[in-house]
């Protein structure tokens, strides 16, 4: 991506900065409290549990952003081992082992608060210097501490539209989230946990489906706009996720820049985004049983220093 | 661990193979159904969670089997990638992007049902030939399609023994789970998912804590007895988790084998084994409460062909 | 590729099995005794090296085998580390320290000759099963201890052709390696190592080269006749190199079959493959100086169960 | 190690900055010109080759610096593969495939001119900022690119002695390098490559040697003097090695602080260390016939960006 001038446009954005303190490094996610989680497990009605990571390592492939590594898997010990006598077993008993290559925000992840800073401050201030060797503030781990627990709404973009995946680059509008709620009378509520299916990601493992790589490549999602990150900002919103892997247009209809959502709500508001969920199966549930309300439920793995981390979110219904 | 003759002590143990079909791969964690998640739930009272997981590639180190490998954390791009050229912004906006190399159990994690095998077969019988390269069946990855979410139970072990931790090598039978139950006020329930705390690893991260690699590798923990394996097998129990690696003592005082419960319960019940857990804050919380049930929620990562994942469980209560 | 029939090409080719004892993992280097290493040095003139060695791990890409993994580096200490506190400095001094996750084949480099192996057996008729979990047999370790030096002879087919780069799936027989010696005025001798530029590799570095990905996969190169076998074994070649990365024809001319002389030269006569030279420095000193020969030095690392090692030859002359 | 003060030791002290221009990165290894190749050269007699690069991936382990990781190694394919289906042959032939995650100075390596700093400049007054996400300057493939090649000398000061291995933290002199050459009947000739033999590594591989790791980590060898910065210098001494890990005293005897010499001859004059050699070999060969003087050849790997590489350095004599 070139170079752009500019990013005028976060000049006077809603900030969270010093909201829960000056050394606060867990950003938004401060807003799901004990009563949060309550919340949330009152939107759940029979416990069907869907796991909304996506899997890791296949050997056909997973879906990355551009230039960025995929995840190898390597045996450590498996029978094989033992055949050619590296291994000893214990008794009658053998085992396998294993270990990952993997870039943290190679699959379904969140991003940590510190993972994205302009004018060498990230989120709450801290200075970008911090980042070198390792993020010692606004790491992963602090998210992976309290955990993302709350009350999660479905909104089906793609479904709403009619469509099974939205185009390369096409842009959904605060006005379009409000409209997809409205359509599929569901509340979205104070301190939600918005997750937007665009159907994207679904057109890279449909053999049939889109090229997601072809051209430039462009994601359809939300994108800057001053009305969106007031929203976000006076819902209290702590966390929103998709079915993209930068949950929002990948060049901005309205800045031209890359991304700039990753500046006003991750650094500015703190906000977690949790990019890459698999929700075609959630969504069928939803569709069927008209109810789009769902615990959210999401562990980060604590890793120190940590830019983001994996992440296989449930949704409880 | 030197090679050992016998085992004859798996010979008769309860089975689980076929209970849920000759294809299922997914084990004990059959009986977590919809209506063992809202029985979870049900073990909710204010929404206070807990993150059972532990840091991951703390520059210290983290607590390890002897002979496994650490995990290592490598930064792709931070705040000094740009000084130095290497990394061109977007606009204002600059980032951070990290990698690990990980073993999957080299934290807290849970075991594939596929992990251990013995006399060649796995859990309901599939070919350990079947691991060769990586775990075509009863991978971890069918465990993070379907979550581990349930009502869970913590039996603090250490506290009931007045202990900051168990000794090394200290054996914990079912009667003392029962008494430890009954101390603590809290019933043992059918498909429960036991959480025992030890304060084992809690040693390794106390600079005044004993040294757990001191001499013999030997943790505290449960182990083989048919009484046990009955007991499992009859109350259901899905999954079971400890603060120690391994979830059992390391050398059996019944058996005099390594790790003896891998073999009879994962391998011929399909039970979980969640290992590694950080229990010090929350059995802290239930001994101030008196409460001590909650709601187990753990999401493994959906490595494919995976023999197991590093996961955060979380306790709701 | 798909899976092929026959490979009865191979019956009756010559072999080396034996020649050097029942126990013999090194294969034909063991042709390259001490007086050929003087032979390899009678070729030096005054001194001038050219090192063959591909770069490793360019932030632009390296060429690898289509489906390989590229080479990955990454920072273990650096300036900015001490910057934010990650390192302490002896006194004045700091330093940097890195990490590379790196394909053992993914850059200029030697097979082992347990690499390639067919019917189960690979060179001396070593199991295939001493193959899992690392090579227990002809690994190249047993490459690293001996070394690999000699005489070597470059045939510039590129620049006998009267072109850049040979055209994808070109091939290059016999009866071209002499007449391109002829035509250089330098003598093919018994345990030569020759090493055949093609410009192919050249190309992917070029910004107006052909695209070496384009389309299906298809390198120029020797291949599998039973003359050239016969002819590597008469002469006692040990190694032989191109600026290929697989050094013969991708899909042969001959055979209609995958890369076939990795059975009949590696497999069956022991003879390392030497890939990925970067060859067109040396070329240009040979065609302006008319001399072709010199002291070819390769050190395989000795990498314990290695199925191949990078190296960085060098041409001394 | 604790954070040290002064090191004025380093003023004043010997310097090749600005020798080969102020854009030069690679260092002493200038002084090795193709005259200095035909010189090594002449050091041969009859061809013997010894390969002094350490295995690497042992199971049993391998020597590193405290605290630095070793070689991982696995599989990406082996026979095992085959047999789960997880690979395909092509036709009657299989292959293994392997990946290593390394770090660059886990075994016989040598450190590029970046690789230390003080002062925040490196060697030829770069700027250590171009350090940070990788060596801009002064990398090792710039030392990959040129080779070192010239005539070395060993001096095997342990038997000089009459030790197995000089004790932990011994101290070689300038004079003991002298008189040992004196001894052994072997000329130090100006841009020679000292090789010296402290007997250190050599304990790691043997069961009834010292355990090198015991108590604090203490090296014996060189260290830093003006006299032997000084001899370095009028001897135009372009590398130097030792079967050491750090090839000079883990602590200085001369100045109290942690291997001085890499700052007064790594970063000060450009001198290669080509650290951890296996010697024992090459030293009873020495002995044996008297002559000490050997053709020494050394490739660096190409890393881009690299603080240093692996290299299998070869002794012909």
């Amino acid at each position: 991506m070139s170079d752009q001038q500019g990013m005028d446009f976060l000049d006077g954005v809603p900030s969270n900065w010093g909201r829960w303190g000056e050394d606060d490094e867990l950003g938004a996610v401060n807003y799901l409290t004990n009563e949060q989680v309550l919340r949330g497990i009152r939107a759940v009605e029979d416990g069907e549990t869907f796991a909304l990571g996506l899997p890791i390592g296949r050997p056909e492939g997973d879906p990355v952003w551009p230039g960025r590594d995929g995840t190898n898997h390597y045996m450590d010990r498996d029978k094989g081992h033992y055949e050619s006598g590296k291994a000893t077993a214990h008794g009658r008993a053998q085992g396998a082992d294993d270990v990952v290559h993997m870039p943290l925000h190679g699959t379904t992840h969140v991003d940590a608060p510190g993972h994205i800073w302009y004018d060498d401050e990230m989120y709450n201030g801290f200075d970008a210097n911090t980042t070198k060797g390792g993020l010692d503030r606004c790491s992963v781990d602090t998210l992976g501490d309290h955990g993302i627990l709350g009350r999660g709404v479905l909104l089906d973009i793609a479904r709403h539209r009619g469509v099974e995946t939205l185009e390369p680059g096409a842009r959904i509008t605060l006005d379009e989230l409000r409209e997809c709620a409205a359509a599929q009378g569901v509340e979205l509520e104070q301190r939600d946990v918005p997750v937007l299916r665009t159907g994207w990601l679904e057109q890279y493992y449909d053999e049939d489906g889109i090229d997601i790589y072809e051209g430039k490549f462009r994601e359809p999602g939300l994108t800057h706009s001053e009305e969106l990150l007031e929203w976000f900002h006076e819902r209290e919103i702590p966390a929103f996720g998709t079915d993209t892997i930068a949950n929002e247009q990948t060049i901005s209809d309205e800045t031209g820049t890359p991304i700039p959502l990753h500046a006003g709500l991750l650094r500015d508001q703190g906000v977690v985004f949790n990019e890459m969920l698999d929700l075609s199966a959630l969504a069928e549930a939803c569709d069927e049983s008209g109810r789009y309300a769902f615990f959210y439920v999401a562990a980060p793995l604590k890793f120190v220093h940590g830019t983001g981390s994996p992440v296989n979110p449930l949704a409880v219904r």
